[in-house]
């Protein structure tokens, strides 16, 4: 009887717990006296990361950790990320005039872009945990991300055609051999140069510790067709590439 | 009885139109195989347009054509517009040590970024359509675009903190005077200067005309600290501001 209590008493209070939250949902306004729903905001705050309003933020907001995960897990992710690399496809086949004497480039980042830390971040919060990087780079040294497929299918098009991919990574030299193997597991092999950060380079942002790696590229005399990359820190700065494409991803931000 | 049967037999065709859409929908794929609904489709569409990876679209995809009308009319497209007006807000009062020295200066674009041009491509299939620049121009003649209220209220605060506001349109100057009672009317007024297409900017793609017209502001002294807009040939080429801050726009693309 106790016991039957006790699990009434527990979905008793789960039910005012919800009731609760529901009831903060439905009272939410924006600073104009907007009524919106808790996923109104969350969208809202996810595009303007996207759009790159945004900027700087160290956790996902509290509030938004479910919906972001909800995110990253949903068929919505892989259809918005298969169509980044479709419109790559698109202008590599329709609007690059390749050169053909091994001066032809293109970039790719590896985080989010060429494998996946969806399972990393689904144990951290989905992002609304400060990131620790001892602990990410553990679980990156285990070398089991998982491939992104789409990405995998962009990378053999650019080998098929003759192009030089280069990968040029936030990941310190310290797990070097874990990202390549990580690589090679899921399918990834035949780069040209795997680039990662140094002692020297984590003095500066990664923004501009990539846009130096791109500017020596261009002054050993190669032609970044395309650049591509979850994080705007991959993509702005010059040199960046005659084409830039942003993947989605609201789970953390890399400056 | 013929009428009866005319009436029945209109709505089993209604039945079985929507059905066999219904499939489609239900069984389209990605390239990679995945199953998507047209929601998925288009939302996808949307992102990667915002995210810039979808360019020079001429209309929206026909099958988009309901998706963006829902978006532009709903809350969500306001709370995603209220949270960039937003950013701006947060960064001009934390971030900008404003001189006061009559040399500080913040850049708008003016359709979908002050006032909204939404009722109009209301009766254009929200973008579906091919624009007819004759028709727009009709509209804007009529000086009836509502107001974009989040934006007005960054406007009011830039004036009340000394900031010289800067319009910079790919409006012509034959609707100059459409332009400004329409502004006026809807609650815009102070601002310190309204550059709009001449024929001899017309010659120049749109990123070109307003990079032209913000290295001339930049020439004259001003240090233009934010630069908002809706379109991406608002807000690229240099010099573009300190801060360039993007408004959704799903329904037209200005290059």
């Amino acid at each position: 009887m106790a016991m039957a209590m006790a699990i009434l008493s527990f979905f008793l209070c789960l039910l005012i717990t919800t009731a609760a939250a529901d009831w903060n949902i439905l009272n939410q306004r924006t600073k104009s006296g907007l009524k919106i729903s808790l996923k109104n905001y969350c969208e809202g705050w996810r595009l303007n990361v996207e759009l790159h309003n945004i900027q700087y933020f160290q956790v996902v907001p509290e509030e938004c950790v479910s919906y972001i995960g909800k995110y990253v897990s949903s068929t919505q992710y892989r259809v918005d990320s298969e169509r980044t690399i479709e419109e790559c496809v698109v202008y590599l086949t329709k609007a690059c005039a390749l050169k053909g004497d091994g001066t032809d480039a293109w970039v790719f980042d590896i985080d989010d872009t060429l494998i996946s830390t969806v399972p990393y971040y689904k144990k951290n919060q989905y992002g609304g945990k400060k990131l620790n990087l001892t602990d990410l780079e553990a679980w990156m040294s285990k070398a089991n991300a998982p491939v992104l497929a789409h990405t995998l299918r962009l990378f053999n098009l650019l080998k098929a055609r003759g192009v030089d991919i280069i990968l040029i990574s936030a990941r310190r030299e310290n797990i070097r051999s874990a990202t390549i193997e990580n690589l090679v597991q899921v399918g990834y092999h035949g780069w040209t140069n795997l680039i990662l950060r140094s002692a020297e380079d984590e003095k500066k942002g990664v923004a501009k510790y990539k846009a130096d790696a791109r500017r020596r590229l261009v002054n050993e005399g190669y032609y970044i067709w395309g650049n591509v990359g979850d994080q705007y820190s991959s993509i702005v700065g010059s040199p960046n590439g005659r084409r830039t494409f942003k993947l989605p991803n609201p789970m953390y931000y890399v400056s």
